[in-house]
């Protein structure tokens, strides 16, 4: 974003358009597009621009009171894309709520790579996330913030997760979803085979896996599945691969699925060296 | 709740007017009454009563489909507790949206014991988290359901927390709110100063903790202090106490409180051997 911001005084502007009601829509799915709130995000996607993920912004609408805070963050936006300000009734009256975050993106995400490209592109050490069937998008956020925090190479998803592009998802993510590597595509089947070809020792969580978590053997390419937070992963996935639990007091309810990933890839992470 | 359910076929019947609106209202502060939602918090419930926590049933909702299903749950719930059967129409014109959970309870908590009260009781082996400004409904639930994960003997919340008995949380602790046991009141300070008087050794966790939450020393009365997600704890814990960290990938945002606490409470109940 160059130059100065456009003024909007009626919240039925054409130009912003693709701001109005954010919160009941849902963008996703829209040749690629999501919305992006929040400065902690609005970072994560301007920094996105030269990261080669794929992500761009396409036009920010920003509280007047706030366009001074965000100067720094603004000014690593491509120049070309457009900057609407507005004062706190028109904002709020384009979003459709009291939007206290005082600024929101549309972005687009241009040609991800597929789960086999991104496969390929990843190191001989390497640690991957997969995740079948995860259709909560606090959850779906949540593991995406998880996967970052323990410095996941890629994170894969087989083609029945949610989208993380969700607004709700990307919010619980903290920006993650923009600048974790990840792909999706393909059945949980057909994408852990991938990972086996290309030498992955495969983990699948489960509260009843045979392992520890602390107890995952080291190896140069390892993966971390994850299913679904009530039905689990099928039966079929864990009788293929080790499977491992993160140990819990006896007979309670099991942890949420992103706490009992976030403490497994906190452990694999460990065991590689990578933090400590 | 004692033979036959109530049948509700007006919306506005006096008999059911704590059930009214619940998402809008807020019950919390008015004499301890909380609302529980769904079958895996109303079994918590049910339990509750033989538990020794001070929580109670006052009444139950039930959607007419639902009603065969809750039986089991329902017979352990005290014969004097009314309970209400309705249509989907009435029901959510009780509640005020699309319940889909079909069933929810008022309860009440009675003579919640204090601070001092519970550290009393406490045995000479434990595990003990302490939060100091959670003021976020979901964090707060999550941090409960963690610490039930991993077995904490108690949980204690300055006076500055969120109250543990808003429907959201309840509902995101999975119902540990009704089996955990906790107290809330005083300042952290006056919290921390009986922890240590009692033998104690407490561990404030920051992202710029000391120790690495797998160093953590082991002890027979070890607790883990948590604060805010955004300031953290105040200098004047953290100057104090021993401090410990959640090791991370260098550079990116930390992880969310409940899931940070959830990774050290795990390396406490390792060290301490209760889980393995």
């Amino acid at each position: 974003m160059a130059g100065a911001a456009i003024r909007i005084t009626e919240s039925d502007d054409p130009r912003i358009a693709a701001f109005r009601s954010i919160r009941e829509r849902d963008l996703v799915g829209r040749e690629g597009r999501f919305v992006a709130e929040g400065t902690v995000v609005l970072r994560m996607l301007a920094q996105a621009h030269t990261r080669g993920g794929g992500f761009r912004a396409e036009a920010i609408l920003i509280l007047e009171n706030r366009l001074a805070g965000l100067a720094a963050i603004l000014a690593d936006i491509p120049a070309d894309v457009p900057g609407y300000v507005a004062d706190k009734t028109i904002f709020n009256g384009i979003a459709g709520f009291d939007m206290h975050r005082g600024v929101v993106a549309i972005g687009r995400r241009e040609e991800p790579p597929s789960v086999a490209g991104l496969i390929a592109s990843l190191p001989a050490d390497s640690l991957v996330l997969a995740a079948c069937g995860i259709s909560n998008h606090d959850n779906m956020g949540a593991l995406f913030r998880n996967a970052a925090a323990f410095g996941v190479d890629a994170f894969l998803l087989d083609e029945t997760c949610c989208d993380p592009l969700y607004r709700k998802a990307i919010r619980v993510s903290v920006g993650s979803v923009l600048s974790l590597p990840y792909a999706q595509g393909e059945g949980a089947r057909e994408l852990l085979q991938s990972l086996t070809e290309t030498g992955f020792a495969i983990w699948a969580l489960s509260p009843r896996g045979e392992t520890a978590v602390g107890q995952i053997a080291p190896s140069a390419r390892l993966a971390l599945v994850a299913g679904t937070e009530g039905e689990g992963l099928p039966d079929a996935i864990l009788s293929q691969f080790h499977t491992a639990r993160v140990p819990q007091a006896p007979g309670l309810d099991s942890l949420n699925v992103a706490t009992a990933c976030g403490i497994a890839l906190y452990q694999m992470a460990l065991s590689k060296g990578r933090i400590g």
